[in-house]
């Protein structure tokens, strides 16, 4: 269902260079795995390094997924119309902070976060599209075929999720229980679909 | 659940007007309501009147909503990667061409559809947060509301839904049937929360 067009967006790096340009001097956001980031009203954070996971909480204490953004990528309050939204960071990560006066501003910024944006519209999309699927484990399936398109590392075995994520949080992107998502991994795991690395990171075959 | 940052976008008009500037001579091209719209792997559409409605479609015949384009809104194959994607016409709209390449010369126009595909990205977000709704008339009501967002007009009696989505549109939005959507409808409009008028759309009250 999911194909990359990876190949057409500006590398991260290339990305990270025109920012340092731009903003010498600027610091970079340091937050550590777990951490919950800071959002103000007019703020566009950028990430240098790391993934970050955005997820809105339901008054019923229910958190669904909205997506993961990774280097390059761009992430705020004035990039949403989600009222309770939270962006907590899944690994160590180095953040960029710009104005939305500050990119409209700049043509170079703003041509370069299109393509960015895009990523994650793209990523967004294929979120809503694998909740439409009737059965969970085909929404499991799909959801990892989609982290390892956004995040994931080839590896000797194949490719590796590159952050750790909880089975409450692919829960919660699914539409699912955690003791599901479990259970479907256990059995993912037999078929040989996938294995679990020593630290604990989920490798897909 | 969901706030409205209308004021800060580019308003409908001011594209078009650049449009028009930047491709003076380029014609429209016009679909009618129901038509599906042709889209090839460079080209991005820009809606310059009506609603087009993009879906994806399962194997089983299941159809997914993914989102509503409204004016100045992009879309393409380029700015998504669902393989069996589909654009089709909600009303007569009018339909302006771009390539990537065009989008990326031009500093202006970037700018201009960074605002607007930060409308999509806002609406696709929003979408996929209401499917975690656990009760089925949330999550239609959360749609609704989406909805009188996106593409309401103001009327006597409330905001009407300027376009008109089939029971079963609704039911693909938001992972329910069709006899549910009615059945749900008639309850709200027993409830005073909706209407349809004699033309047979959807005022919200």
């Amino acid at each position: 269902m999911v194909h990359s067009f990876a190949s057409e967006a500006v590398a991260p790096s290339e990305l990270r260079q025109l920012l340092e340009e731009l903003y010498q001097g600027r610091g970079l956001s340091f937050y550590s795995n777990g951490q919950t980031i800071q959002m103000s009203s007019q703020d566009i954070w950028i990430v240098c390094r790391g993934v970050v996971l955005l997820s809105t909480l339901f008054p019923n204490g229910d958190e669904v997924l909205l997506g993961l953004a990774s280097p390059s990528m761009p992430f705020g309050l004035p990039l949403t119309s989600i009222y309770s939204y939270h962006a907590t960071a899944l690994s160590d990560v180095d953040l960029m902070r710009l104005t939305v006066a500050e990119i409209e501003q700049s043509p170079t910024l703003s041509r370069s976060l299109w393509q960015h944006q895009s990523r994650r519209l793209r990523q967004t999309e294929a979120m809503l599209a694998l909740v439409g699927h009737r059965r969970v484990k085909e929404r499991l399936c799909q959801l990892l075929s989609l982290l390892k398109q956004e995040i994931g590392q080839p590896v000797a075995e194949g490719t590796r999720i590159s952050v750790k994520l909880t089975h409450q949080n692919l829960a919660n992107a699914i539409g699912t229980t955690r003791v599901t998502v479990t259970r479907l991994l256990g059995q993912l795991r037999e078929e040989g679909w996938l294995s679990i690395d020593r630290n604990r990171y989920i490798i897909l075959h």
